[in-house]
C-alpha cells in the first residue's frame, strides 16, 4: 500500500506497520490510527479521477487502506448514497441551510455497510473468510449482509433490545447470531472473548483501526457532493465514537490534499439518556459510564469503545457536543419524513434533532450552513417509528365512514 | 412533449391528447398506453448522452411523458439501485447467469417509487398538489415520500392487512392514512370514490397511464448496467399488473430507438394463493377474481386492475408464467439473503422464486441468462422476514454459556 505509512497510537503514538491483522498497539493498547502519505496521495488522486469512477464507496481508492482493487470481494454497491438539500427542514429549525445526507439508503439501509465493506476486504488480505463483531444491530446487519455477499462466514453478537427489524436482516444474511441477554457492554465483553477463541476476524470498530477508514468515505461522499464546498458544521449522532472519528478523518483527508480548503466544526449529538463522549467534552473531564436510557438503539452506547478519537475529532474541530432527549428525537423523526421524504431510525434523526437543539441553545448561530448525516433507515425500527408518528385512521369501505372521519378531522 | 405523440386506448385503439389529468379511456374505459414518436427520440438520444447525467430515473428523460426538467419537483434520488451478478445463486438456482437488480435500495425502499416519482411531476403538471391512491402498501408509501419531498399532501388508503413497516413509512411522511377494514379491492373501489368526489390527482396505476412510464425505467437502467446486452429471460413479480407492464414498456422503447437488439422474454411471477393473471395467460381465459392468499402483500392482488397491459407484456415478449408457494417465496428469500446479501421482502423475492421454479419445471433452459429484479426491502416486513429466516441463538454473556451452544450445533 504506498499510500499508507503506518498506523500510529493515538495515546502513546507508537508506529505500527500497518499489516491487515492489526487491532489495538501493542505497547500501550490504545486505538491505531492509519497514517497516510498525502504527497503521495496529491501526486495520483484528482478530483476529475474520482468523478470517472464506479459509483462506490471505492471510488476513492487512494484514500483507502486496502492492497488494491479486490473486485471479487466488492460484492455490495456501498455508498455514493443520496444527498438533499433542505431549504423547508432548514427553516423549520431556523438555520440558513441544512442539507441531510441519507445515508440509510445502501445495501443494509445504514452507514455501517462502509465499515463492513472495508472489514471483508481486509479480512480477506488476512487472509480469513469468518468475521465476528458485537453491535447494537447495525454493524452487525452490515457485517452479515456484506459477508453473506463475498460467500465469507459472519459470527455476531447483539444485545438483547436490538430492534426486530434488524434481527431480521442477519438471521436472512445468514449470520450465526448470538442475540445476548445484557447491555452492549456485555456483548462486547463476550464477542471480544470468542474472537480470541476462535481466531475469527475481528470488526469491532473501536479494536480494527481499518473500519473507521471505511466510515470516513461518508465525509468523502458529502464533500464529492457538495462540490468540495463544506458547509460550516456536520452534525452526526454519537455511540461508540467510531463514525464520528471517521467522519473527520474523511475531512482532514481531503484538507490535506487540498480538495478542500475549509473544515466544517463537528455537532456531535447524543441522548441526554446516555452521553459518556459528550459529558466528557462539555466536562473537559475522563470517560465515565453511563446508563443506555434511550429509545435510539444504535448510539445507546454506555461504555463507549472509541472515546479517544471521537473526543479528538470534536476538539480538533473546534466542534460541539449537544445532548437531544428521546421526544426531541422523534421530532426530528417527523420533521425528516414530512419536511424532506426521508425516514430515518432514532439514531439517524438525532443528529438532525441535535441541529435542531443547538440552534435553539444559540450554540451555532442561524446563519451557518449544516451538513446533517441521517445514519440508518427507519425502517430498521418501524415499532418505535409508528410510537414517533402515531397510527393510521380505520373506516369501513364506504364514503358515509370516509366523509364522517374526514369531516369529524379526524385527519 | 415532442417525444410525446398521444396515448391510446389498448381495448379500443383510441387516441388521445397526452394531457396531464388523463386517465381512462373516454370511449370504452380501457387503459391507455403513452405513444411515443420514436423517431423524434432516435434523433435527440444516445447512449453516451444517457451515460453523462445525473443517477437517477430522470436521465432518460427524453423516453418519459413529462414537459421538461421540472428539477423542483425531483426531490427524491428515485432509480440507479443496484445490480449484482449472483453466480452463487446461479449454480443453485440450476442456471447458467442469474442477475440481481435490487430495487428495495430507493428512497422508500422500493421499485415504486419510479412510479410516485412520476405522478408528483405529473400532478403538478396537472395544476394538483394533492395526490391520492390505493395501495398494498409499496406505492402508498412511495406516494407519500415522494409527496413530503415535495410539499404536496397525500391521501392514501391501504388495507388493514398492510405491514407495520410501510404503515410506519406512510405515517411519518405525513400522509393522511385510511386503513381500510377490507380486501384491496374495497381499498381500491372506497379511493376511486374518494378521488372522484373529493378531486384529487389520482395515483393509482392502473388509471393513469403515465406512472407505468416511471415504472419502466427499471428496464432502461437494467439495460444500461448490463451495457445494453439482454439477457434471455426478466423475471419480475406481478400484482395489479401495472409493473410488468412497465418492465416490458420499457424494453420496446430501447428497442424501437436502436439500443437493445434483443428482447428478453417476460417470467410472470404469481402467488399460488392469488394468480389472477398467470392464470388468464396460462388457460388463455378471461381474468377472474381470486382469494387473496399469500403473505407477499405486495402482490396479493384478488382483482387485478391492470390485467390487460399485463397480459399483453406476457404474450407478446412469449413469456412464461408461473406460480409459487410462500414456502418458496421464503425460500427465496433465504437464498437472496444468504447467496447475495440481499434483503428482500416477500414479493419482491417472489421473481427470483419463479426463477428457481420454472428452472424445476424446465419452462426455461438452463443454459439460459436471467435478470431477476427484487421490487422491494425486506426490512419493509421484518415479521414474516423472521417468520422466514428463524430466530437467534439466546445466551448470557459469558464463554460457558457461548460454548456450550457453539458445542451443541445450536448454530
Amino acid at each position: 500500500m504506498k499510500q499508507v505509512i503506518s498506523a500510529v497510537c493515538i495515546l502513546c503514538g507508537a508506529e505500527h506497520e500497518a499489516v491487515p491483522g492489526i487491532t489495538t498497539c501493542v505497547k500501550c493498547g490504545g486505538i491505531l490510527d492509519v497514517k497516510y502519505d498525502y504527497k503521495y496521495i496529491k501526486s495520483v488522486l484528482t478530483k476529475e479521477k474520482v468523478a470517472s469512477r464506479e459509483r462506490t464507496m471505492w471510488r476513492y481508492l487512494e484514500l483507502l487502506p486496502v492492497e488494491g482493487r479486490q473486485d471479487g470481494l466488492r460484492k455490495l454497491s456501498v455508498g455514493c448514497s443520496p444527498i438533499y438539500n433542505a431549504p423547508a427542514l432548514a427553516e423549520v429549525i431556523g438555520i440558513r441551510s441544512l442539507t441531510i445526507k441519507d445515508d440509510g439508503i445502501n445495501p443494509t439501509s445504514s452507514l455501517k455497510d462502509r465499515a463492513s465493506a472495508m472489514a471483508v476486504v481486509k479480512a480477506a488480505e488476512a487472509g480469513l473468510s469468518t468475521i465476528a463483531c458485537s453491535s447494537t444491530g447495525n454493524a452487525a446487519s452490515s457485517l452479515a449482509g456484506n459477508c453473506a455477499a463475498a460467500g465469507f462466514h459472519s459470527y455476531i453478537f447483539v444485545p438483547e433490545r436490538a430492534p426486530k427489524g434488524k434481527v431480521a436482516q442477519l438471521m436472512m444474511f445468514g449470520a450465526k447470531v448470538f442475540l445476548v441477554k445484557g447491555n452492549y457492554e456485555d456483548t462486547f465483553r463476550i464477542s471480544a472473548e470468542a474472537i480470541d477463541r476462535y481466531g475469527w476476524y475481528n470488526r469491532n470498530a473501536a479494536i480494527n483501526p481499518y473500519l473507521v477508514e471505511g466510515k470516513k468515505t461518508v465525509s468523502l461522499e458529502i464533500a464529492e457532493q457538495l462540490e468540495y464546498k463544506m458547509p460550516d458544521y456536520l452534525a452526526i449522532s454519537v455511540g461508540d465514537g467510531c463514525t464520528i472519528a471517521g467522519v473527520w478523518k474523511g475531512l482532514k483527508d481531503l484538507y490535506e490534499i487540498g480538495f478542500i480548503d475549509k473544515l466544517p466544526k463537528l455537532i456531535s449529538v447524543q441522548s441526554e439518556g446516555c452521553c459518556p463522549i459528550n459529558r466528557a467534552v462539555n466536562e473537559k473531564s475522563a470517560i465515565r459510564p453511563m446508563e443506555e436510557n434511550t429509545f435510539a438503539d444504535s448510539i445507546a452506547v454506555g461504555v463507549p469503545r472509541n472515546p479517544d478519537k471521537a473526543i479528538l475529532a470534536i476538539t480538533e474541530s473546534a466542534g460541539i457536543a449537544v445532548n437531544v432527549s428521546d421526544e426531541e428525537i422523534m421530532a426530528a423523526m417527523r420533521l425528516l419524513g414530512r419536511t424532506c421524504g426521508v425516514f430515518a431510525e432514532p439514531a439517524g434523526a438525532a443528529g438532525t434533532a441535535g441541529v435542531k437543539k443547538a440552534v435553539e441553545l444559540k450554540l451555532i448561530p442561524s446563519d451557518a450552513s449544516v451538513v446533517s448525516v441521517v445514519t440508518g433507515n427507519g425502517l430498521k425500527d418501524t415499532a418505535n417509528a409508528i410510537k414517533a408518528a402515531g397510527e393510521p385512521v380505520s373506516i369501513t369501505p364506504d364514503m358515509e365512514c370516509l366523509c364522517k372521519r374526514l369531516n369529524e378531522g379526524a385527519i
